[in-house]
């Protein structure tokens, strides 16, 4: 039973890696939609949301299937109830990089991003891209020194999530109307929750390699 | 032993409406706090955050430690996993009320809310309000037609969310600069984010009524 458990952890584990792709690329997609204005990858974005939604719930099935027929307890139990939050994290952060792929293309033929914030957005996708490409690395070797990566990451991303307020705020950047500062605050909002639901699987993940909940 | 189970069900579902119930007061706080610009409100909210937190942790620690003492299958399985998703919704209906709470602090002695959004944020605090006073009965009584009563609650929400967008868009409402289009904004993602997590959470009980996902 044992080398069975076994067996059903790493396919667990595969599964969060497939969906953590799905994720990157669907974050990659997202940020140059909503950097370049490209409707036609927005709407792929929008399109790949169902293939993750599903193999989540694939996963969560698989996930409580394990749970009554191996029984596990202590630590393989809450490896068993790390991999459903960890699953509803990447759901998550699919949706979000739905979102914003979607307010690239409710401005379409112009560009939701306000100029002079550009640079700023640019900024936080590639943050994004690079925390789910560490993501899924860390996943899949669970190379500990990712997690301290992935949370510089995040603390950098905060901190541009304050720097497009203060800009928004400071009335130095040229915004197109309300319509400016609406798209900045959700964009920055979603790009920050993104960077957020990645912390939040590194702790998961911290849990099974050192034992401990931090 | 199932006696014991039966006992722990309900201490978990007296633990999900202890919960409930300070999600509760903190939402009509903090939605008091945001129409009326009370600072003093606001903070109490804040202060009460750690307290929803602690207890979403202790019950998810009892949740695993029942899963591995009683090792429930089936339905009764289910329920323990559906707990587990329950505490985290409340626990992020709880953070939302504290950010709904933090916008009226920012901007003290001004009001977060721009002059012709206010009825229309009044609306929006009032419906949270009523949900959570409805969730808390759900989780209490478990009357399936709370369910039926939340959902609705829960489009009139979204539909007062476009709402928001559609007055600021218009440049009807005189928005105090690009900080009170920031302000209805992440205010009025914050109300509609509230309400979809009561909704996930009728979602669980449902299944838990009626034994189907839905």
């Amino acid at each position: 039973m044992r080398v069975v458990f076994q067996q059903e952890l790493r396919e667990v584990q595969n599964r969060l890696v497939e969906i953590a792709e799905l994720v990157e690329t669907a974050i990659q997609q997202a940020t140059a939609a909503f950097g370049t204005s490209d409707v036609t990858l927005a709407e792929k974005v929008l399109d790949g949301g169902e293939e993750v939604e599903r193999l989540a719930g694939e996963l969560d099935e698989l996930t409580v299937d394990i749970l009554a027929r191996q029984q596990p307890v202590a630590s393989d139990l809450r490896l068993m109830v790390g991999a459903l939050r960890m699953s509803s994290s990447l759901e998550r952060m699919a949706d979000l990089a739905q979102h914003i792929a979607q307010l690239s293309r409710y401005r379409y033929p112009e560009s939701a991003i306000p100029e002079g914030l550009r640079k700023t957005f640019s900024k936080m996708g590639a943050i994004d891209v690079l925390m789910a490409s560490k993501l899924v690395e860390l996943l899949r070797d669970q190379d500990e020194k990712l997690i301290g990566e992935i949370r510089d990451l995040d603390d950098g991303l905060d901190k541009l999530h304050v720097k497009v307020f203060e800009k928004v705020l400071s009335e130095k950047v040229q915004v197109d109307g309300p319509t400016g500062v609406v798209d900045a605050t959700l964009a920055s909002r979603y790009h920050e929750r993104f960077g957020d639901h990645a912390v939040a699987i590194t702790k998961q993940v911290n849990f099974f390699l050192s034992g401990e909940l931090d």
